[in-house]
């Protein structure tokens, strides 16, 4: 069917094309399977280039017949079956724990056999009983024994690491018709159903289909999930495993579009490289597969046009086949909450969109667990996005994947030392600590807590979460408001940040932003001709300050991105130090990339950091327009702040003057609050209000 | 005609829709003429609306004869009658020579006038003979005479504001029917072409088409200048203007193209804004106007295309027409020498090209003269661009153009403390002082001057040029070489930089470039904890070190950007500093963008410092590719370097072995050479030779 269809359906023509060309140039140059020495260098590049061409020969000969793909899988894997016998430990391995034999880290060889499995399974028919034999007796089972064996542990995790492992392994149990192999896939190495596959199913993901370690690496782990899914679904069609526990690999499917930001990258929580993309491979394999064997969804089309590629598979041809016949619609990217933990209990994160063509404004407020060891010390961190780009940044992780000049394309020592750390990231760091004190065990005892999360008034959406001992006795809360009013050309952020304790902290509260900045109400001192660090350790020895000031009201900046500007109008008292820094210090490798920050930086027991995130204006250069430079917003203040509740004020051109009232205790839709001020006691029900009247 | 095919030519429905838009929300608004207070902010802005709300209006009247257009026009000038007579010197103005009454600078009052003209010459017959005399004589007239007396010198200027100036005076002539205003705008106050228009099409340009003052302010120039011989050919079709000094407008339209980069903008040589390219509407203008009289040109619907909209005349109409008819063929983008003065004989610019669409390489080597007071003190300064994008890369200027926030969107100090400076510039800076001492008298009695300039070898073009009493005694020349050769993935650059004095100096010569550093060869002291500056002045105090090295041989320095990686392989010897440097220091207000670069230093009287810029490998994030992270340039080494030449030999995997031997005497084609060296004597012929051979 495939075969006849061709030059029918664009993506999926463009998928043989390329797989074709592949191979054509393969067959161009000499087979070679060297020996490994490095980590993200030449044999491991070769090896990687290797095992994606044995699955596209394999792809190709199941879908064309033709017996030059065959060929080149057995010439391959016989290649293999002399090497993989003599390889010790390989030598850029950094532990016997996690080090390879073909790779420097299983994973990479998990990989090798999952796409190897693949390939043996289309072609073993074709492949002499001699070659057979030598194949799997001296490296397909030798690699499994391996992983089952010398990996135990790993195999056993609930990771995505054994993912990878028992994906592998199980796809080459059912190459091999090999029950055993299987079911220590699907049920762990005892075949108890304590470790292994189905037990990644439940413990690994949330019940909304959130992957604990955060979008970047639920990229990664989806490819395992969604293939070895396909080949169960295949070969035992009884196990329903696409209805598992209430469809769940559907909700990861969607839960893993939703992550996403409105260039089509995974939102950069945790470790992540910042450029990975919907148009990644795995996703290709997750979106076609999720298409396939999840009930369809005509949405899911639209995602794999903008990837531009499908799988060499019948899901990916029935993908191709059913956008070619328009029945594609729009992807429903929207407001949610995806819950974490296994159960849910374990905090989350909230997504707020304006998904207008025109704004694609996009709020991430994240109130995770910790994530594993990937996971970073941001409990209440929050990203924006807004016209495509991202606006308040997160840095995402330190590290030039592959490139083997930059220690190899492993993380580097600023991933810990600046990418990790708390202040690294748009939350508050207290008395200059990471949270928990950048202790993985700690972290992990201390999920974010959800407080609520609203979408009904699509004028007003909000989220709220706390983070309980980010410091012992201080309890962190933020709430964001993303509001659209016609007195704004775009819709505006409101960000009340509050932070209670019994004794006097250092509150450190930075906003990272990708622009220039244009000016500030502040007036700074700046570090003209000698520039110093923030401080010593925790991340602070790598921001160079540039200037300082102190504030005696509301602190006001402004800069300038793509076409707009934005403002942050945050209150702010005379006691506000405020900081603009610089990335870039304690850096002598030049790993880190230079962007700028503000920081608020208080000294109090208790206080509520409020500011509003204001896009404006408009800069064209090629026109050389420049219109509404300046901010709407004039001025924010705290009227009120207890433990039952939290208002302020904004106060802007034009008479602007917005009250807006958020509820401390637990939360309640309708629920009567009253809290006095100075000036006035206010009242309101519900978690949040928002009052818009003029002066 | 352009009314009945409506609905027919895209280009000019999008045209015509654009109008019709702009006037919609015109009517719409209230009209507003406000008394002029700002430069840079909202009046500024409103009457920059204002011109081209006129502008369109009165072309919408002509082409649709609708006349609610007609009466936009009368009534908004009758406001401008009210308004002009009551006009002090603008409170802005910086002098009373630049300041006009409307606007902050005259420069920009021209502007409305040239646009008004327009409009008024459009709709005065539909306009009462009383309201007429009113706008005439209270604000058309008096702004002329504002012009030709009050800034008499500037109109008499062989400089852009006096084309502007006899441009609007002009047309208004034309559209008064008044020959007096005519004559003096085309032969100067004195009607006796001591000024005016035909001697600036006279002077302003090299014979080549180059503007003295470089692309960016070319833009600008060519408005006036194609708007009125357009307006010229019209009501005096005897006077061929377009035909004038061998065609130089044609010349000049094509010396633009040619100078922009593979992205469009134009090349940031002198004061420029970077984002500026040929989607700006004077380059619509030059584009439409160039096609329409300098004899058409199918390549220029190409740019029209690219521009996304035409004129709203007939010249727009006719090339949308004519692209709609499918007669554009590509622009032919090429290595070409542009020659700059009147008479072509002080300096120029060298383009080396590469456009086969998977490299778009350009080379920019700048010998000009020093292009007026917009001009930088960048002698031999090289731009690179690769892939579409900058790689070495000029600042530009320090200016965010109309951005209130920013100084009024004038310039800013920085643009005089850095980047006019010669250490903004990818030349040399002598004993740490900018050519000719930063002193724009004595920097243009020294133009740049052209050795040669060689295409005839499409895999080895070169171009070469000198600059003597950069400094006293210091003379320097410059050779680039673009080589294209199999053994390289993408063209090469080859970069010969001799000095020469009788007397000891300190050399510097940075490289600025876009993108991440990844690795290099000289074993770095970085500046972590605290960080100085490179200097006091000059530039210098702008420049934070971010590491020092000391080279033994060879320095070389890997940086990612985009998809691929970049070397500099430079010859040095144990004396050769190297700085790593991010400009930012001295910045009080946040003006500098903070960009790296690496300087090379060394102390001598003569010396050359000889570099290959190799472009290599690449690394895709999504796919988690990296190869070839590095170059396969290993070493670069000076073999001899005499007054009759120097001879460079560069080193590098699988024994790649090349020799470029560069003449230093008088440029010629033929004759022949010989220069000792320490292990031999070098025999060529001609200007350049390149021997590329294996050990």
């Amino acid at each position: 069917m495939m075969q006849a269809a061709r030059g029918k359906y664009a993506l999926f023509d463009r998928t043989v094309a390329d797989a074709v060309q592949l191979m054509d140039a393969a067959f161009r140059s000499p087979m070679s399977v060297p020996v490994p020495v490095d980590a993200g260098g030449a044999t491991h590049e070769r090896h990687k280039q290797n095992y994606l061409e044995l699955q596209t020969a394999g792809a190709l000969f199941a879908m064309t017949g033709d017996s030059r793909y065959a060929t080149f899988v057995r010439d391959m894997l016989m290649r293999y079956a002399e090497l993989y016998p003599r390889l010790p430990l390989h030598p850029a391995a950094t532990s016997p724990e996690s080090g390879g034999r073909l790779f420097w880290q299983t994973l990479n060889e998990t990989v090798w056999l999952l796409h190897a499995a693949q390939a043996y399974d289309c072609v073993h028919d074709r492949i002499p009983a001699a070659d057979r034999k030598k194949i799997e007796e001296s490296v397909l089972r030798p690699m499994a024994k391996f992983f089952t064996e010398n990996h135990e542990r790993t195999f056993n995790r609930m990771h995505n690491h054994g993912t990878w492992m028992v994906s592998a392994v199980g796809m080459l149990g059912y190459a091999l018709r090999d029950e055993d192999l299987v079911a220590r896939a699907l049920y762990g190495t005892r075949r108890d159903s304590s470790a292994g596959f189905l037990r990644q199913l439940r413990k690994l993901f949330s019940p909304d289909g959130y992957y604990t370690e955060g979008p970047y690496y639920t990229r990664y782990a989806v490819m395992p999930f969604f293939l070895f899914a396909q080949a169960i679904d295949n070969n035992q069609p009884e196990l329903k495993i696409f209805a598992c526990r209430d469809s769940i690999l559907h909700k990861v499917l969607h839960a893993a579009l939703q992550q996403t930001t409105p260039a089509g990258t995974f939102i950069p929580m945790n470790d992540a490289l910042k450029e990975m993309s919907i148009a990644s491979k795995e996703t290709v394999v997750m979106v076609d597969i999720g298409y396939d064997r999840c009930g369809g969804g005509r949405e899911l089309l639209t995602v794999a046009r903008g990837q531009g590629r499908v799988m060499l598979s019948g899901s990916g041809f029935r993908v191709a086949r059913d956008l070619a016949a328009g029945s594609a619609i729009a992807y429903p990217y929207r407001s949610l909450e995806l819950r974490d933990g296994p159960d849910g209990t374990e905090g989350g994160i909230g997504l707020l969109r304006v998904s207008a063509e025109e704004e694609k404004t996009l709020l991430v407020l994240k109130y995770t667990s910790q994530g594993m060891e990937h996971g970073h010390y941001d409990r209440l961190g929050l990203l924006y996005y807004d016209q495509g780009r991202e606006v308040l940044r997160d840095y995402g992780a330190v590290r030039f994947i592959n490139v083997e000049t930059k220690n190899g394309g492993r993380y580097l020592p600023e991933n810990s030392s600046w990418a990790r750390q708390t202040i690294a990231h748009n939350t508050v760091t207290v008395d200059g600590h990471s949270h928990y004190g950048g202790k993985l065990a700690l972290a992990e005892k201390h999920p974010g807590q959800r407080r609520f999360f609203e979408t009904f008034d699509s004028t007003c959406q909000s989220v709220s979460a706390l983070a309980e001992n980010v410091a012992p006795g201080v309890r962190m809360q933020r709430t964001i408001l993303l509001v659209r009013d016609p007195r704004f050309s775009a819709p505006v952020v409101v960000d009340i940040f509050r932070l209670t304790s019994d004794e006097t902290h250092q509150y450190d509260l930075p906003f990272y932003y990708d622009g220039h900045l244009v000016n500030t109400t502040v007036a700074t001192s700046a570090q003209t001709r000698t520039r110093g660090t923030l401080g010593e350790e925790q991340g602070y020895q790598h921001l160079w300050v540039e200037a300082t000031a102190t504030a005696r009201d509301a602190v006001q900046w402004t800069w300038l991105l793509g076409r707009r500007y934005y403002s942050v109008t945050s209150a702010a008292d005379s006691g506000t130090e405020v900081f603009f820094v610089r990335l870039g210090a304690g850096d002598p490798a030049f790993n880190l990339r230079p962007e700028p920050g503000v920081i608020l930086r208080r000294r109090a027991a208790s206080c509520v950091f409020a500011s509003v995130i204001e896009p404006h204006g408009l800069f064209e250069p090629v026109e050389e327009i420049s219109r509404n430079a300046r901010p709407a917003v004039q001025d924010v203040r705290v009227l009120a702040d207890s433990d039952e509740g939290t208002v302020v004020e904004i106060l802007g051109d034009d008479g602007l003057c917005w009250h807006v009232r958020v509820a401390n205790g637990n939360p309640s839709r309708d629920a009567a609050h009253a809290v006095a001020g100075q000036r006035a006691t206010y009242v309101w029900r519900g978690n949040v209000s928002l009052e818009r009247k003029a002066h």
